[in-house]
Parts: structure tokens; sequence; C-alpha cells
């Protein structure tokens, strides 16, 4: 189905009566399947997005010269910069499905509170100091912490200290926008609590491992779990490698730990829509070339390596982005010890049941 | 949130050095989410696809032209003829979830065999004489009737009579074409199998009330019935009315009886992304107003009545097809026995858990 | 571990000690795991239910004499005799978990109206002209007939007509007897509904096939079909064979037709502890010796064959019963076409991940 | 129905002729149900089970002396004492389906590698020294720990110590023999792993709070986790009562603090059959009186306190345990802090869908 012209058997009935066919279907709203197969349903997904890396070095300064020009506040509600996929248009999306911003807030700004449908995380390359409040929660933002805010819940930020802190958000805006499911809401101009805690009651309540609260036994939507700490992610990586170098399996592939962010009233994924997981990589590592259905966004967190995406290598470092759109092929390769963060749109792919993956078998 | 200008502090700084920021974050493949966070995320869902009606005397007769002057095959596959929202642009969609369109089959044609990742359905509001042939199972197309071919599955189409025959199809096209889930794979280009039996195999395993053959205990993502028949579906409908006649609990709303379409081995819906019902209000029966996340097309079965859209009367008859966007206030009100056929994108909606529903409270 | 004494060690301390430890543990209500523990925890299961055949012909005629000297009603309740497997002591049980009697109900009787806990149903071998009611709707029991009173619904029967009535019914009384979870309330004395319908209210809103009313969306612990007809059955297994003749796969093994009821808003068994099934096999077909775990309870229905339990030949005709306890070798043979209900524990082993099956490879 | 002799209506046809009836039924291995329904369909559970104590100051010695008397190893395999329910007719059973003992191990003692299709745990009062190993895995038993060996996991255990330890097992040995699922099968007779580390691989791998390792994404039937550690059980039970004494919801009651373990795969059960949890009540805190359908163990882990089981008031301390069989009235008071180790039958009654609970409004 390379080629989708409609069929030249069109030429034996005369172009005239087609044209006036076709003339006539547009002004029907119709619209025939022959012409447009081939683009509407072709042989495996031809992405209009484009894999692309975006560099810290360029997202950080301009954040701040953002942070310079324009306040936070009512009206366009964060300070924050979308990437937006070269393949789409413009239109401020990373992928069909995810989106994805550096949000940069100032020495004791405060980002009031609100909620949507959209589901939203946060996660910290650098820094600290800011404070998310999740339905009243105050939530301390620090280097390597993944941080959720599900649909529908108020959540507002403040900066308690004289720096500022930037850090990136995650949310399924494109999806949402697309398919028509979008709601939004003010909430407090001021923080419900801008308390400071190292700790947020959501974890004393619910981030020990295999433990649920008695108060907590129906099965969420979404996780409880406001903050999944570097430490506990640092240490479960560390001990995957641990475990291959005494000969015990752990890793996914030789040299390649990796961890899934869950939901632990369901074991399932920490959001409807988003996946995110932590990987870490060996020096020297590299992962088998794949192809998955669904596009992926992975920052580097710290050390250096490649990715290869369709046969293109892109050398990244810490802090830099970049998105793998659906049926990409990609690999990557450790220069330094390579850790990764990444999320993805596979609950939407899978909860439809439209996963597939593609594993070279050679590599 | 209705204004979303960019904030007004933007002049205090000069805007010279923001036109200068706007233009480095358009280098840079960036996107500012405060100059179009109210496009980005609505109060409540602003959709784009419109609510529209397209009538059968209109759909039926292009369809004809169609049958004469294009034909069926390779290439363009099938001859399909999309009905494509106003709102969306001149895409070939109903609404940015659901391909909805007129099939038209002369004598003695055949659509050749393909499958895909999307999921199809047909439902035939008048003719017969086309079986579907889904993996190699010859299924008869009927009035009334309303056929599964679930995402990967071959299928074709043979005409085995002297008279054409026309159909609805209805497919999850243009989501799977927004989040790059799409697979294609063409088949036999003659029918796997050219019988004309009565009823299908699936049929014949599947189609009895509540009873699984042991060959059959897995879960299935989706249904293994091919074909509903209209026999049953008119039954249940007839039955609900009947029950509430003699003053028991079986219809949604006085006068108005409804079934869905379910998934034996689930009891789920028949697709992953497509749900489908069947509605009969008695004469002179209305609905309750209401809003739904999502989207739904309903096809006229017989009877006539009237769609409230938004406010906005639109009289409709048998053959008669129209789409309810998602947020869109509707009700539904009968002239006669009116028998209407529903799709939507409900399982999207609700497998991401983006459900909400608003009922009038004083209709 | 086939021999289970404490270990022989507890010469070389002296008996005397021991013993006195062995009195010192019953005083305290305790009790050693060593001198047992073969007897507790087997190399397989070793079922105190032995394999037992009941004829129809017994059956029968000590119903007829029990209809004639016990009154049905309030106290006993009901006029059932159960089936006494002759491996566990005298209890009423046919298994550990099952019960299963034949119930008896004379010209113009009436069951009175109760509820419990324990699940229920009725399958009917022979005769006719008795209506369980079920929450207040009139069920017909017809032969091949399978009906269903899931734990806590009221129900009672009546006879309506000169002649009496017999059918078997099938229940969890001794699983529920054993873990304590037994609640009854006594209901109306009188029927709440004495008409006498041929087709029940459940039957209209709920036996059409993959159709769900749209007022029974939630899931449901039991099946909302309170009959699952004979015409039904019979034309799904007729089906299967037909479909295996035509050389398409329908059947279970060569021969082998069969069926599971199921509750259509799961797809799974009926009810949370009670699976039924109805097999038909061919004149000369025969089943693969297997063993299960789980206890199951078969009733011919029409023909003749013979069951080989542990090497054990059985022959069996109309309305004949036996159990087969679990991990005992089982096989059918048919002499005729012979057509089988089947009811079992399995829903219970596989909710709690005991399920094993032991299929011989050589058969 | 409190009583329930057959009808007395038996007196009319003469007592003979019933009689003769009854033989009859027994030569044929039937069983009438209307002359013992009371019995078997009571209106509410009538447990054979009697609510009852067992000291600590009595369970060691005993052990310590069996410790002295009776090996360890092959034929009676494990050094444990079971609790045996006094109204359960010397039965090795603490309930109708959980058995509970306690298991002494000398220095340098090992009992040998077996598995069984029983679910099983350890739960340590006292003591350290002892490894279990789980399919090759050396877990460290320590005071407050909570350790996992699901069925047909190979395990045994060994004390690399110079003093004794003993420690509580909690299985489904009676629902396991009562159902016939039993299956058991000899290890090694050396362990596999005799090394002894203080964190096992199994929690090197799983347990961080809400992240799971990629090479374990699918659904588990029992829990990964070998042993829940009693600093993470302490630290989630302090953390609720701090939120309570700041304001915050988190304790199931005033002054009660409630942890449950959970499969991090499901966030259900940590086994098909076992619950367990973990509760601290504040110094003068108090339970609602309350019903639940079937049985559950407590283990006093620390402090002292009462239990009121059905209007007996029952002193307890460290070491302690007690059963409350189904449908018993149970309440608890704290006289100091009081730490309370549970486990019950909650998943069968719950996966069968029997689960009832009364609580006295009044409390």
């Amino acid at each position: 189905m390379t080629s989708t012209n409609h069929p030249t058997a069109g030429t034996a009935v005369g172009y005239g009566q087609l044209e006036e066919l076709y003339r006539d279907f547009e002004i029907e709203h119709l619209n025939p399947l022959w012409t447009q197969v081939g683009d509407l349903m072709p042989m495996v997904p031809t992405a209009k997005a484009v894999p692309f890396v975006w560099r810290w070095s360029t997202l950080y300064p301009l954040a701040q010269r953002a942070g310079d020009l324009v306040p936070v506040g009512s009206g366009g509600e964060r300070r924050a910069i979308a990437l937006a996929n070269p393949g789409l248009g413009g239109a401020p999306y990373i992928s069909p499905t995810l989106w994805a911003a550096i949000q940069y807030l100032g020495p004791k700004e405060t980002a009031p509170e609100h909620r949507h449908s959209q589901n939203a995380f946060r996660f910290v390359v650098e820094g600290e100091g800011v404070w998310t409040v999740v339905n009243g929660d105050p939530v301390a933002m620090r280097r390597g912490d993944f941080l959720l805010t599900p649909g529908w819940n108020f959540h507002g930020h403040h900066n308690g200290t004289d720096q500022p802190m930037a850090w990136i958000d995650g949310l399924d805006i494109p999806l949402v926008h697309y398919i028509d499911t979008a709601f939004f809401e003010l909430g407090s101009e001021d923080l419900t609590d801008d308390s400071t805690p190292d700790v947020s009651r959501s974890e004393r309540l619910w981030a020990h491992p295999g433990l649920r609260p008695l108060i907590g036994l129906d099965q969420q939507t979404s996780s409880p779990i406001a903050a999944y700490r570097w430490e506990h992610t640092d240490a479960a990586l560390r001990e995957q490698l641990a475990l291959e170098d005494e000969g015990h399996p752990a890793t996914s592939e030789p040299g390649h730990a990796a961890v899934r962010y869950t939901n632990p009233t369901t074991g399932g994924d920490v959001m409807p829509t988003i996946r995110a997981e932590f990987h870490r990589l060996r020096e020297g590592a590299h992962t088998r070339p794949r192809r998955d259905v669904g596009s992926r966004v992975y920052q580097v967190f710290e050390g250096s390596g490649r990715f290869l995406l369709d046969g293109q290598r892109r050398q990244v470092g810490k802090g830099d982005m970049l998105v793998i759109p659906s049926w990409t092929e990609w690999s990557i390769e450790a220069d330094t010890q390579f850790d990764l963060f990444m999320f993805s749109d596979a609950p939407i792919v899978e909860r439809l049941h439209f996963n597939r993956t593609l594993i070279s078998e050679g590599a």
C-alpha cells in the first residue's frame, strides 16, 4: 500500500464525472477513503513527530530569561516552556500525546493553586527549595525526585528560598486536548499550606515498601505517593547492578538496571496515561535496538552517552532531553555510568491494546 | 481562565526583550505555556468538532455514484466514503477519535482481504446480500445486524447477489492515526471462503446466551461474536418495554429501552476503543438532557424524531447519521417509535479515566 | 514422606520424657507437627471423599416416598435428600465443598421463601410444572434447564400442577459450613408471586447473546440469568459437533462438545463457588484420562456410557449421579450420544490459586 | 430456625414408615436435609472453633523442651508445635482455615528444604540468628520481621548461631487439607545457600517503596517481598500516630494505627489465602466492637492490654497469641502502647464473596 492514489480505473469513466463526484462529496462533508488510505492507514506507524534533542544548556538559560521577563500567576498560570516537536507544526507538544516543559520559579515566587483533568508529574534534574502543594500537602522537590499531581488534584508551587529553581513537567495535555476531555478549575491564589516539611504527609502514609495504611485500602486510579525520592530510586538501581555482579538475575539487559514508578494500590503505572521509569547503564553498556508503539521522552540525569534514533547518533549529557516517536528504532550506549529518567504514553497504548514491540535479534 | 493572553506585566519589562525571548523560543523549538494555556487547558472541553447531521438521502445516492465510477480493490482497498466533521478542517473524521463511512459494494463485487490494527464494525440499515469474511469465516450482513472486525483480523467483503448493498463502517482510524499505532497488512486478493451461509461459524460457537465453548475460555481483547443479529437486539428491546408496561424496572428512562453490545468473555465493550449500543424510544418519549466526555455517533434505524444539540433542534429519519462531540448538551425526542444505533469512543475515555457525565436535574 | 511417625531419635532421649512432653502439649492445647505431617501435608491430595455413583432408579423412588411421608415447609424448609459421600463419615456432603440433593415437590405444594449466603442451583433431568420464585420473579423449571439462586437471593418453589416434580439441587453448603460463613433468613411463607409465566423477567432482560441492558452495566458477583434454557445448551452443543464435522475447531476433544454456563457481566463462572458445564460425547467417543484439583459431580442427562475412576469402571445412564473427588484419575467413554451435566468447586480452587490438572499423555 | 428437628407431621404418617425411609436413605448413602438444616444452615455463623488464648510463657518453654527431645528433619520436617483450637476436637488447627505454630531451631540446626502448595509465613516476636532460605535466597529473621514462603516455593531454615531461636509460623494447612489441594515435595537435605546476609536478594530487588524492577512487571500470585522488616512497619505506624497528632486523617480509629502487608505487584494481600496486618494502639485506646466473617489470629508484639471476645475479657502481654473465630464479637483495649501482629483468612472469605462485617453503632 505504498502508492495510494485513487484507482487508475477512474480514467475509464471520464475524469469529469469523478471530479464532479469529489466536489459533491466536499459539499456534503464527505471524504472518500480510497484517495488517502495510505496516509490514514499506513503499513507501520508513520509518526509526524520526529526524534529530537533539546539541550539543558539551552533550556535553562531561556527559562532564566523568562524568569526575568514574565511573571507567574493567574492567566498564564505557570512559567512553563514547552518542548515543541519540530514535526508537529509548531504545536507545543513533544509528541502527539505528551507535553514536556521546563518550569522555572524565582526566589520567593508562588504559582497559584489550580486543578485540571490532565495528569502531571515533575522531575528534578538539579536544584531544590520549591514545595509543590498537592491537595494541601506540601511536597519538597529535590534533585532526583519524581513528583505526582494526578488529574483533578489541586496543586500549586512555592519557592521558599532566595534561589530560583527549575524542573521538568510532564503532562498528557496533547491527548486530553485531542480527545476533548479537558476540565480546569482555579483554586486558591495563595497556597493552602506554605510550610516546608522535608517529607510530605503522603509519603509518611504511603512510602513504606509493601505496606498500605488501613485507611487506604481502596484501589486508586493514580498513585497516592506524592514523591518518589531519589534515595530509593538510586538504591534500587544500585542493588540491581550489585546483584548482577553477584551473578543473579536483576537487570533488564547486561549492565542495564531499571525501575518503574508504580501505584502501590494496583502495582500498575502511576497515572492512567503516563508511565515513568528510571534507567541506569553501566559505563560501556548498551541496549538492544528496538521499536515500540507509542512515544517516550528521556532526560539525562547524570553521565553521558548516545542515543541511536533510526540510525542517527545523538550524543547527550546531563539535563538534555529527547523524544522518541512511535515505531522509531532506538538504542542507547553509555560512555560513563548513564542515569536516565524516562516517561512515555505506554499506559494509553496498552489500555487500548495497541502495544507492540520489535526487538532486533542480532544486537 | 477565559482570557489567556500572556501576562500584561510583560509591558513593564519592555516589549522588545519579550519579543526576542519568544523568537529564541521558536528557534529552539520551545513554546511558552502562558500564551496559550486557555486554548490548551480550557475550563470544560471545547471540541473543534461540531454537532452535524448527514442525510441518508444524500449518502446513499453519492455512494451509488461512487459505485458506478470507482472500482473497489487494492490501493484504495474499500469503496468507503467518510463523514467529515465540518469542524475538523476537512479531515475525514466524524470526531477526533472516530471514523464513520458509508461503504458500497456493487453486484458480484469483492473487497479484497486485509487486516489492520484499527478496530472496525459494520451496521446495516437496509439491504442484504453481502458476506464479510473475518479470518476465513463468512458472515452474512442483513438489516439491523451489527458486525465486528476487531483489530488485526483479516477481513474482506463480497456481494453474492445481483443487487448492490450499502452499510456503515465505524472505526477508530482518527485516534490510531493521531497516536501513531497503525499497522496494516494486505491479505488474499480473492476471499478465502466465498460460501454464503446464513449463520457464521463464530455465531454458531458463541452466540448462545450465557454459554461459552470450552475451547474459548480465555479472556479476549475483543468480542468473538462476529455478528449481533437484529432478531436478538429487537427482542431485547421489545422485552424491556413490555417489562416496563408490566411495572418492572427494565428501561433506562421512561419509554427508553437500550442495550449495549458486549464481549461475552469479559462482559465489557465489544472492542477496546469502540462502544456500541442500540436504543429504542417509544412514540412521544424523550431522554434527559446530558453532557458526556467523549464523542458519539447515531444512525436512525427506524422511525423519526429530533435531537437537541446544544439547544439546536435537528429532525432526523431513517438512515440519517449525526455526531455529538464531547461535552455537547444533547437529548432525544421521539415522534414515532424511534430506533437508534449508537457508537462512541467511551471505552477510550473510560479506560483512561476521563469519563464525566452531567445530567440536567430539571428535565 | 510416606511414613510420618515422629522421628525415631525419640528413643534416644527416653520415651518417658517425650510422653510427658506430648501430655503437656495436650493440656496446653498444642499439637506437634512432626507426628502428623504426612496426613496433614501429603505428597498429592488424598481425599477422604471417594468416587461414588447414585442411581436415579434409587433416588427418585426414595424421593417419592419422602413426598408421601414428610411435609415441606418451615423448620425443615425443603424436601431435599442429600447424596452423602461414603468417605465422609455420614456427613450429608457429596464432597468436602459441595452438597447435592434430589428435591421433590408434590402436586400443588409450595416450598416457602428464604435466603441464605450459600449459593444454589437446580438442574432438571426430567419433568416440569414447578416455578422457582427468585426475588419475586417466577422461573419455570423444565427438563434440561439450569437455574440459579445465588447467595442471599430470596427464593421459594411452587408446583402449579397435579403432578409431582423432582430435580437436583447443588449448593456450597459444606464449604460454607466449614469456613463459618453461613447466614440464613426466612421470607414469605406464601410465594410473593405465584404466576406461572413461560419465561422469567430475568431472562427477558438478560438472556440475549452478547447484549446487556443499560440498567445492568455493573459487574455482578453472580450471573443475573435465572435460567439457562435447554434449547440454548442443546443448540450450542449441536453446533460444536456440526462444526467439527465440517472440519473446524469447536470441540474440546474429538467427539466431545462442551459449554460452560457463565455470568454475562464478567464472562466468568455463574457463582463465586460453583462452576457448571454441560458435556456431550458422540457415540463411541472418550475423554483423555486426567486428574484435577477440586471435586466435581456429574449427572447423566441422556444416553449411556462409562466413567473410569482411578481405574474402576462405572456404567451409568439417565439420571445417575456420580462424584469425582480431588486428584482422582477420571475419564469418560460414551456408548451412545452421551449428555452430561457437570458442576464443580473449580471457582474456589482457582480463586485461591490451588488449581492443577494432570492430563495423561498417552491416552 | 433454631430448632430443626424433622417436621412433627411425621407422626401423622406413622413413625414406622419414616424410620424405614431413613434407614433406606442410610443404606443408599443419602441424608435428608430437613433433619439437620439448622446445623447446616444456621441464621448466623456458629463456629465450632472457640476464642482462645495461648501464653508465650507456656509456648516458649514447651518449644524448648521439644528442642531438647525431638530432632528436626526429614519425616517430621519441622519442629513446629501447632496451636489446637479447643473447639475443634483435637485437630491441630487454630481455626478451620488457619494453622499457627511456634517453631524452634536449636544452635547450628538446619530444617531441610521442601515445598508445598500450602502458603506460609513466619513472624518473629523475639530473637534472631536464623536464616530462611526461599528458593535459594537466604533471608535473615529478626524481631518484628514478617517473612513469606508462598505456596510451592522451596524453603528451609538454618540457625547460624550458638543460640536457639523460636518464631511463629502461619499456614493455610486446614483449608488446604479440607478442600484436598495439598501437594508436597522434598528438596535438598542441606541448604542450597548457607550464607548469612543482612538483606535478602528479594528485598534488594523489591523492597523499595513504589518501585518495581523492570524484570518483575508481571502480576504475581503472591508477594515477591520475602521479608517485611520491622523498621518499615514501625515507621509506618509511628507516622500514622504523628499525623493524627497533627490533625490529619491517618489512623483507622482514634489512637489506632494499622498497616496491611501487601503484594507490590497487585496492591492486594501477600498470599491468596492469608491476610497479614500490624496494629498499634495508643495507651488507653480501644477499638469498636465488631463481628467479621472469617477467623483471625493475633500475637502481642509489645505492650499489654485486653481483648473482649463475645463479652469475655482476656488480658494479654508480649508473645501471647489468641484466635477470634468467625462472627465472634471482639474489641481491644490498650493498657500501654499496644503492638499487635494479626493474620486472617480474609482473602479466602473475600475472594468467595462471603465477607460481612457488623460494627457496633454505640461504641
